[in-house]
Order: structure tokens, then C-alpha cells, then sequence
């Protein structure tokens, strides 16, 4: 049960704007497979517009960090947000791009440990090192 | 101003099963610093030993993802869940183990893109792709 | 699957305190449908009747803000706060008070602008400007 | 104290890059003053441009819900999101654009209410009812 | 710095209805300290009259968990919203009620526990076991 | 549908390793049901073992706390952190330690309180009152 409608791929075919869209992730993707995100995201032509030429910009460009690396980050996010479509649609764009059995066990390790010492430290409010400052 | 009390070096000296993890602590990170989080855990002391014995088996032991990768993901669990303490401790160690500028510049960019879909996937309440099941 | 039972009409005809707070969210709605979430709170008639005083006197009463924007800022909250099914109630309660497809569009924009801004910040750990203080 | 460095006005004046968002921001919003945030993006100036073309998009250009009612959604968000720097800034932006101590206070119910009662649904984890479902 | 002004003893005095509240504030607590939380509602009698009500209701009438128990749910919550203030308060709060180091070390170690096990829950998007079920 | 594949009674049996996990939480627990939860994270026998390891220290170990009321925490930090699952495993494990309905009802009626306070709290940016300060 959705908010908005899915798009089926008739109805975008017959809307020039969101074509265009839909054309280009499968290009860029090089697969037909064009997940519910972004037949959600149609509803709102500007959104899905700027959203996807945001996520070209962020995750395909290459730059400092790997597609991978990035798609880690990404579950982590996630996860912490709890945002169970973006967990499962990012789990597999990494597990696509290479991630192995043991790079999602130390990942999830570190998600659990990190969830658990931001808890403890905000629970204690503890003060800020000033050797942390980064502004000299 | 926090919760629980911070020890100082002195205090811990006097307490020979806190004084071993501190000393540990030390050894491992080949520093004398020790920083707050620490300090207010010493409350706790089964928690500060199964704390710290956790944190070095998930970040300090040589696995399958490289420990600046573990650092950014720290950074972003922690952005996620508005732990201020958290943020400035990993990023400083993210920066101690040579994380550059432009990979800060990128992990926050894909911080904030996680958030932004992260949030429309909610408000959109977009169901699973049963192209992302795992489970065969 | 819930953790509480939800009551059926039947059983909340026999129960005349319970039968109270249902009769007065159909006449105040003007409609006979009672959605599962006062259903599920009936199991604390001192939870339900409290809730329901409470919305009707802030979103029910008029005031300084119009019933839609008070919607609006409903789904807003619900979706950072990832409540499923509150997500989906809201909207529901929006579309019904009148809200467009374009007034949909433009709230996702905002609720996602504002998480990765939010995320932005809380990863900058930014000082607030002296600028924004409001008491004199 | 930050994880980035704020950029002063001068440092701002000596890179034609960041400077022309700078100087946009200013024309934009008819004032000199650029708050911390913007200053803390100047370290990335992809980020700085996109956000800046992002926000003057969602929140600047007329649409289909005015300006103060954007605001409000903001700051809601903000607060789901324990964004405190955010929570001021569109806090002291909203009161520019108008709002009324009575606004604010009906804002804050709102908020409250909702936290509730996404709460209680969390906690109870209501099915979805069917008369919600938008998709025909 | 707040976003809302905090009012003085002597500006309540002026005002008999919010005088009332404090009057009671003062009566129930046995206790002439009024913390700034109260101070910052005062913008806002309705809500200020409606939060204490409702407090006193949820946290200080005997019912079936005792007021310690209570407090430490409120500092779990609290910290799990990342909630500053509310954690400062309710420590103190459950201090004043008796909480005991020993008793405070087990939340710690409890909250971060559940934390750790949340994400890990949602990291891998575990089904609902149907034993759990309730609904019969 | 879940990111990891679910281990059937079989496949432990045939992994020493996992089996001795499983064969504690079975005597632990006096049960021959093992939830969902341990089924996923057999894939990282390290987080298994560490987890299972840490559960039983602080959930099953007698301490300052009753076991009723770590449940009761633990229902209350899963609530806000949106964990459906744990939720959903949490409420049964309380239950099955003898939580009351009436327990429950107030339970949720002090989550439901703390987040609409906490929610208060952040919006108003609330100054923590020095009577709070632990650190003498």
C-alpha cells in the first residue's frame, strides 16, 4: 500500500518529461529494470527530475570514495533512518556492485556498534573533547 | 554538563580493573589520550570492558573492509541518529586515519541524498521490489 | 500483526465507556468509519479518551492555523518519525480536507529537503548564529 | 564547535566560485547576512551549489503552498530530526515571514501531538486500515 | 538560546492562569524549583494546561508500574529521541526518586543493547516471527 | 522479505560453530523456539556470538533491575527507533514475564508522553537548568 500511484511503463511512455527520465536510468544503469522508487517519484515531475540527477551526481560520478563504499554508506543511512524500502533497495545495489557476505557482516557489525555507543553517549550527554576542534 | 561523572587520570589510577582497560586503551591507539567517552563509561565498569572489547573486534581488528571505510560509516550512523558527541569523534578519527577533504566533502553529500530519499520513500510508503528478495 | 487486540464494533458496543469516545469521534467526523488506531487504543480507555480530547482540541478546534496546513505538518512529523501507519492516515486525512496533487508534491519536496539538510547540519555540527536568538 | 571550518567573508570574496552562490544568497534574500550553514558548505562547493539551487527550488520559487506554510513544515521536520541548529534557523525564518506567537504555539501542538500518537502506533503496530490504500 | 522566550517568576505572577499551573507545578512536587521546560510553555496556556495535565495523569497518579520504572522509560525514550533537555531532566528526575548507580549502569547497558539490536532488526529486515502475534 | 537469508534448524545443525549458539539460547530460554532474529544473524557467526554473549550479560543476568522492567525498557527504546520487529519481540517477551495489560497501558502512555515532550523540548530548544548538573 503506496501514498502516491506507481506508474506502470504504458502510462510513462505516453509522458514525453518522465520518459526522458526513465530513458536515462536505464541507460545509465544499463538495465530495463526501473524499481518502484521511481515509478512513485512520477507523480511529482520536478522531484524526479532533480532526484535523479542529484543520486547521478552523488553515487555514479566518479570521485574520492568507490561505488561501493558509497553504497555502504547508504544502507547505513538507512538503516539509522529506518527506511525499510531504501534498506532492501540498497542492500542489493551493493551486494550488485560486489559486496561480499563478509563486507555486509562487518558492516552490519559496525551499524550495530555504532547505534549503540551514540545511544550510551547520549544518554550520558557527554561533552565534546576540545582535542576533537577543528577550527584552528 | 552530563549525566554521569567524568574521572580523571587520577581517579582511574586507583582502580586497578578500570586502570586496565584505560591502559589498554592507551596501548592500543598508541596515545596517551584518552577521551571522554571513556571517561563516563568508568561508571559502568561491566559495560566500559564489554564497550571497549566490542569496539576493538568491530573497528581495530583487520577484517574485510578497510578501517577509514568503517570510520565513514561510523560518521553517518551517528549523523543519522543526531549524536553530536559521535559525529565529532569519528570524524576526527576518520581525519587521524587519512581521510581527506574531498572524501569528507563526498560522505556528506551522500549523507544528506540518504536522508532526502530515505524521507520521500517514507512519505511515499513505496512498496519492496521483489526484485531486492534475497531469501530464494 | 499488532501487539494489541483491535475491537470490533460489537465488543465496543458492549463497553458504555469506550462506547462514549466512539460515538463521539462519528459524530464529530460525520462519518461511520472508525480507523484501527482508536481500535487498538481501546485496550487504555484512560490513553483513549485522553488522545481523542487531545486531537480534537489541536487539530479539531479552530484556531491560528487551517485544518490542511495542520495535516501537512502532521504527515511531516510522521514521516521523520517513520510511523507507517500514521503516514498513511495523515494522507489520507489531507486528501480528504482537500489537498492537491501539487500541494502532495511540493510537502514531499520539503519533508526531503529538510532531511538532508537536517542531515547536513547534524554532520557539520554547526554553531547556531547568534543572529537567531530570540530572547532579548 | 564544528567537524569543518566556517568560512569568513574574506576568505569567501577570494573564490569566484563560492563567492557567486554567496552573492546569490544575498541578492535572493535582500540582506547581507549569510548564516553558519552555508559558511560550513563552502568546504564543498558541489554540495554548496546543488543545496543552494535545491532550497532557492523547494522553498523560494511560488508554488502550490506559500511561503510561511513551508516554513512551518520545515521546522517541523527539523525538530523529528533533533536538527537543533535547524530547528533555529527556520524557527527565526519563519518569524521573518510572519509567523504569530499564536502560529507558533498551534505549530508546537501539532508537533507534540504527532509524536504522540506516531508513538503509540509504533508501539502498538497497527495494520495499515484498506480505506487508506490510494491506489486504485 | 531557545526559540521561545523563558518567562521570569515574576512576569507568571502577572498572569493568574498560568500562575495556577505553577502554583500546582509548585504543590505537587513539593518544591519551589520550576525548570525551564515549564518556563518555555508558558508562550503557550493551552498546551502548558494540557502537558501537566497529562503528566500528572501518566506520571504522577499510583497505578500499576511504580515511579521509578517510569522514570527510567522516560530517560529510554528520551535518548532514543536524542532529546538533551528531557535526558538532563528524567536522570534527575530518577535520581530524586532513588535511582542508584548500579540501577543507572543496567539502563545504560540496556538501552545501548536495544539499540545495537534495533538496527541490527532493521539492517536485515527480519519478519515478524508469527509467534509474536497477539490477535487471536 | 529480508536482506539476509533465514537459517532453517537443519542448516544449523550441520554448523558446529552456530549449533552451540542455538543449543544455549535453547537452554537458556528453557524453549525449543528460536526467534527470527538469531535464524539472520547466523550469517555473521562473530556478531552472533557477540550478541547472544551480551544479551544473556545484560538481560539475563540478575542485577539492580527486575527482569520485567529491562523488558519494559527494551520495548520502550525499540518504539522509538521505529524497530518493528523488536516491537513485536519484545511485547511477547514481556508478556511471557508477566507484564499486565495494565502495565501496559501505562507503558504506552509514558512513551507516548515522553515523545511528545521530548518532541516539545527540541522544538522550543530548551536550556538544561544548571540544578540539573551531576559533575560536582
Amino acid at each position: 500500500m503506496t501514498t502516491v500511484r506507481l506508474w506502470t511503463d504504458a502510462e510513462v511512455e505516453r509522458n514525453p518529461r518522465v520518459k526522458a527520465v526513465f530513458d536515462d536510468i536505464r541507460a545509465t544503469r544499463k538495465s530495463d529494470f526501473v524499481n518502484n522508487f521511481w515509478r512513485a517519484l512520477v507523480n511529482q515531475p520536478d522531484l524526479l527530475e532533480r532526484t535523479w540527477a542529484s543520486i547521478k551526481q552523488v553515487m555514479l560520478t566518479p570521485g574520492a570514495l568507490d561505488p561501493l563504499t558509497k553504497e555502504l554508506i547508504y544502507i547505513a543511512v538507512s538503516t539509522a533512518n529506518s527506511c525499510s524500502y531504501c534498506v532492501h533497495s540498497h542492500t542489493a545495489a551493493a551486494r550488485a556492485k560486489g559486496m561480499t557476505d563478509a563486507q555486509h557482516a562487518e558492516l552490519l557489525s559496525i551499524i550495530g556498534m555504532a547505534s549503540e555507543t551514540n545511544a550510551l553517549a547520549n544518554a550520558m550527554q557527554i561533552p565534546v573533547d576540545p582535542e576533537f576542534n577543528v577550527q584552528s
